[in-house]
């Protein structure tokens, strides 16, 4: 059983009735009916929950972080950020989604900007596999095409990825790097771009496929919190 | 001084009318108009001389070759291809472009099929920089447009590049990794995308600017043959 | 159930007492008792087998293949090198052991000359774990020490791996990367350095153990060949 | 001219006679008195000037920084840390020395723990050349030899190095990556191990030679500050 934990901001579902027509659940209510099986099993939190859900208790009983944030990044506290941080360091599991990707935990864990260009007419976007060897392309055809997303484009200012899964091209021609993967201290980290709050696009089955690829890739292989230790020479031990 | 070797096929140009048409001193000779300056030398080889112009010693004194290559990859010699990927293990720099993805030499330095998906249409293709500060994407703007070229999408089947440069979306919604480089032993290796026969490609100035900037990249640091050689105890030398 | 094929060469046992003795079923054989169990299914061939019993029929029915070469790397035949390579762009997973750093496929795949610097004074070596939540690296401590080696030195000529997961020190003071991962094609290509003939190293339970957990890891994802399609319009389709 | 500042924390020389011995201008004097030549000019500045001397307008001014750090890490204000890292990211090139791992622009910049183990029993150490055809190795032999050092030990737990330069080896048998570099915004990062403040190891040449090659390395190629920006469909612009 792999225990999944989603975050999500849950501002703008409270806020604009066009968007909680679409997720009247909240995006993680989506998210956690498309994911969960008999192998994952999800708890959601929110911004508005204490210490945003997200206390050390909940987090070491977490392998795999789902992450959705947009329009109140800055109303995560730096030590809950911090936290996430070092979870990851230790072993967890996390996948940010969307405009996850100016949230305060990603960019702690990439050390840049993750600035990129963005625009919002409604393009449709095909999201291209790169790699179709990896865990997390298994069961997606050559692209995803996605009716109506916000546009994202290059430069898309994060470290070269260890792998690149996915690649997204834009009706106004725009590329974006739109599923990555790294290693931070003892955790994986995937970034998966699609997913704006005015489009369903959680609710489309290849989306769905892929975050559950990308939670059985991201599960701790090892977990520990790394330190920093005084030791004797090898061979005196 | 770069010494700057051009191979190019070559037969295109002389076997359609409307490729000479853009084309009349071939490829190379288009290429070798816009990349000489005072600081870039350029000789240029052709498949049809002997051992293809890749003697030994031409090798021998080249700073970095640039590869165009399309209809006759099988009709350079296996041992001219191994001599081309040895000088790069000894330090020689290496651009290969466009259709030079299925060249022996390249296939040989990145170990993979190098294969793609591939339409002819006519599409326009914009070029663009994912690595702002990359020393090949100084002086482009944010992407390069292309009126028409040949369409080449992914998965494109190489080693996950050292660096991503260059990704190009095309008219029909592909992606490609247009500008990839690597290195092999002590030689850097670029692959760059554009540039169909059928299209002025090489005579556009930004993409005159990316190869010229492509080969201050590839220029030798250290050139030397990679031995294997039998040691004595390091502290005993 | 996963499918491995050892493939040994098989000289040196026949050809020496002394070699014999440490590995009176060969190499392959020691290898093969090591790791078999209810989740590994093992077959051997060797050089003097027909086609180096490296058939494509064997090859397709291969999931995982381990390799050890060393004096006759010439004797193997470059199509039976070249199938072992296209299989592993096809999906297989290949381990590459000790000296077959030089074997053909090895060299074939990793695109550069694989050479390093090398010595024989019965130095003990210390395998360090570079990225303890590495998959391979799992069950083992801070490192493996080996009584007695053949000594490999940096630099090791080849592309940047794609993960590094150990690196040795010998009595002497050299270094090595002695665990390094890479993909190439759909496939997964390990290298682990500890293995000469000449010391009982593959009767060491953590040799054993990061062998089974690189089978593991290098299993296929995806077992697909590799082609080069022409398209249509991605929206035509 | 490439402007270089060296920031040294300039404690350990003003506490203790022994370091002052070695150090009499302090690290950051003996680094300055090694590197300055007609291509370098230095500035220096230390842990107790205002803002630590690393103002905008200095980091404006700079073009490569030089960090020496170790008791006292925890003084430098978390608002200087964050702007070393923001010029970074604009493209001034940054080089982290020895107990530098543990500083708080560094581990902004990975994004990980960046922890090690370590140990003080005067270890000699080797810094092997791992990639001989990397600028930052050039003019250097196989190996540096150092006669007493502090011992770092793996993991390190940084993101896997975009490129891995030098790996070290010590006396009692442990290794370290001991010379990495990534990529980060526009600038570049270079980590480089050797340093401890008891034993004079920025008098000994190749340390010198490595310092001035990394500084080449890391100057900037493109200067700017990476935004977010909003922008037109590519085409319509």
């Amino acid at each position: 059983m792999i225990k999944v934990t989603i975050f999500n901001e849950f501002r703008h579902e409270k806020q604009k009735e066009s968007i909680r027509a679409i997720y009247p659940d909240g995006i993680h209510g989506a998210i956690k009916a498309g994911i969960e099986d008999e192998e994952i099993l999800v708890r959601t939190v929110t911004l508005d929950d204490p210490e945003c859900g997200l206390t050390q208790e909940v987090l070491d009983d977490t392998d795999v972080l789902l992450w959705w944030g947009h329009m109140a990044h800055h109303e995560v506290p730096d030590e809950v950020a911090q936290r996430v941080r070092d979870a990851v360091h230790s072993g967890m599991g996390a996948i940010f989604l969307h405009s996850g990707h100016h949230s305060k935990p990603f960019r702690l864990l990439m050390g840049t900007p993750c600035n990129l260009t963005w625009r919002e007419d409604g393009d449709y976007e095909l999201v291209w596999v790169v790699n179709p060897a990896h865990p997390i392309a298994q069961g997606i055809g050559r692209f995803i095409k996605l009716e109506e997303v916000e546009t994202y484009g290059e430069p898309f200012s994060i470290p070269e990825p260890d792998e690149l899964v996915f690649i997204g091209s834009y009706e106004g021609g725009e590329v974006f790097r739109s599923g990555c993967c790294w290693q931070r201290g003892n955790g994986r980290v995937f970034y998966f771009q699609p997913g704006h709050e005015t489009y369903p696009i959680y609710h489309q089955p290849e989306i769905v496929k892929v975050i559950k690829n990308a939670i059985h890739w991201a599960k701790p292989t090892y977990r520990a919190i790394i330190e920093c230790p005084h030791v004797k020479k090898p061979l005196a031990e």
